[in-house]
């Protein structure tokens, strides 16, 4: 079968003739039909010789297909049922350290499978094993926005609208910090009660919440715009490799780093883009554009999500 | 009346006489016995000019002693009671915003009370109400410390003394990084698990808790010790102006800041001290030795509290 894989540092990712896969107990093999491009994957591509297991390493993390075989005492499914693979799930993370859904097949673990509901895009329900899950986690499950809360997101990318829309829908008021001001309608339609360009604006305007899906020198600005007390900042992006925190400004606050979600998680997203509740933007592309189409990522010309789709 | 106050910057405290002050409603008087010399005196004297609401200002915001007046409306109250008054309460900080217990007699808020034990020491008493409650509030209000879990605390100072007998007291099997030596013996007598020299020592270890009551470039160190899920590092000290985290660092992590305590905590900790559960180390001192005493806190020269004992 057809593979996209990373063979070393520097080196482009290789569209390589692998084995098939057979699934041991416990796990299921999953037809591919769709795998999302991240810009993990090109984060894999600069730490993952030193961290990969083995070379050469399948990529794609955020998969959703058909199941097609199942291994010894596996429970609840069966051959032809359509699912997401949760990528922060019981097994390592698919494509960093097991082989990922840039192939016509992959091995998962059967705990690791979420349903997908019938009339559900499997581009949408790609993206939401991962960029989905991540957003509305730190959102719902780790910040607890609900009804009543005042709530900031900083950063409206593909992550940022995904938790803006789960915030507003669970009765937040919701306020956005984005430079990119081309987003800026995109955010209005998505109700919430403003945008601002910089999260430093909200200083001192004691939020209940804020998101911080960016990670550039924006937590600080997170910390001063949440209130004493009971302030809470989930760091979900991780744009610079450190952030500095005013000693005393932490005082009766609370950061929280946000890691990925649940199965559960990627059911509730299910639910909600098959609601058109959320509705994030995204791009498909054929297999074989998966080298170049991370290559358009890096040169950061995406808008919007790109979603491999193949085996159909 | 006596008291030590605070004229402005540079200039050392002064013993000043002043008008006796009388209860508003919601108010009671309180005839010093016993107000504690603390760190946070020093840094008010460097900040006092800036935020002060008005000068000169008499310090002292640990104190313990007796009602001898009561405003209207004051009820569970009663002259003769002995009395500790909580420094982080709903009146804002005495000696920093209203006088504080560096003088004979002064003005609390009735909700800011704690009702002191027959039989429970005065110096300690007092020191129960900012020492003992923040470091009380931060192990186990927000640090949640109890049976099984593994719990760091980083600094055996003050603080981190009766920090860590509660932990122990809870439970915990705590472990102390501190630099000093020569304390290191009264850390083992408290019941700890081990002592290190340096918190980094902990990294990976997977601690559920860590109490940093020094915050000299400690914070990442405590992120490294707990554990990615559920780990929490919950800040007291501010050793230094700011922190540095490695951003992927604090993912599946939380960092918290721990800000004063409440009454309830007070009575909690002068059980403790009752019970001698806790013997936090301090020295007693009379009134008139207060502007001496902040000097040598200044200095450095000072192995415990330095509580200040008067009006007997």
């Amino acid at each position: 079968m057809r593979a996209w894989q990373f063979e070393g540092s520097g080196k482009p990712i290789a569209l390589n003739e692998v084995p098939e896969p057979t699934p041991g107990p416990g796990e299921v093999v999953i037809d591919v039909k769709a795998s999302g491009l991240c810009h993990s994957d090109l984060m894999y591509m600069e730490i993952g010789e030193g961290t990969m297991p083995f070379l050469p390493m399948t990529q794609g993390h955020e998969n959703a297909g058909v199941i097609s075989a199942i291994g010894e005492g596996v429970e609840g499914w069966k051959v032809g049922d359509v699912v997401g693979v949760c990528s922060s799930g019981v097994r390592p993370p698919l494509g960093m350290f097991t082989p990922g859904g840039f192939a016509d097949k992959l091995v998962a673990d059967a705990r690791d499978l979420a349903r997908v509901p019938e009339g559900l895009d499997l581009s949408l329900a790609a993206l939401a094993t991962d960029a989905g899950m991540t957003s509305y986690h730190a959102m719902i499950k780790v910040g607890h926005a609900t009804t009543g809360m005042k709530v900031g997101v900083i950063g409206y990318g593909g992550l940022g609208q995904i938790g803006t829309r789960a915030a507003v829908l669970a009765g937040a008021e919701v306020h956005v910090a984005e430079t990119k001001e081309s987003v800026w309608d995109l955010a209005r339609e998505a109700g919430v009660a403003d945008v601002v360009r910089d999260a430093s604006e909200w200083a001192g305007q004691g939020f209940d919440l804020v998101v911080d899906y960016a990670g550039f020198d924006t937590t600080q600005k997170a910390v001063d715009a949440v209130k004493r007390g009971t302030g809470t900042v989930v760091q979900v992006g991780l744009g610079l490799p450190t952030f500095t925190i005013q000693s005393s400004s932490i005082l009766g606050k609370t950061i929280v780093g946000s890691l990925g979600g649940t199965v559960q998680d990627i059911e509730e997203v299910f639910g909600l883009l098959l609601d058109r509740e959320i509705e994030p933007a995204y791009t498909d592309i054929a297999f074989e554009e998966i080298g170049a189409g991370l290559e358009r990522l890096r040169r950061n010309e995406v808008a919007g999500r790109l979603v491999a789709r193949f085996g159909d």
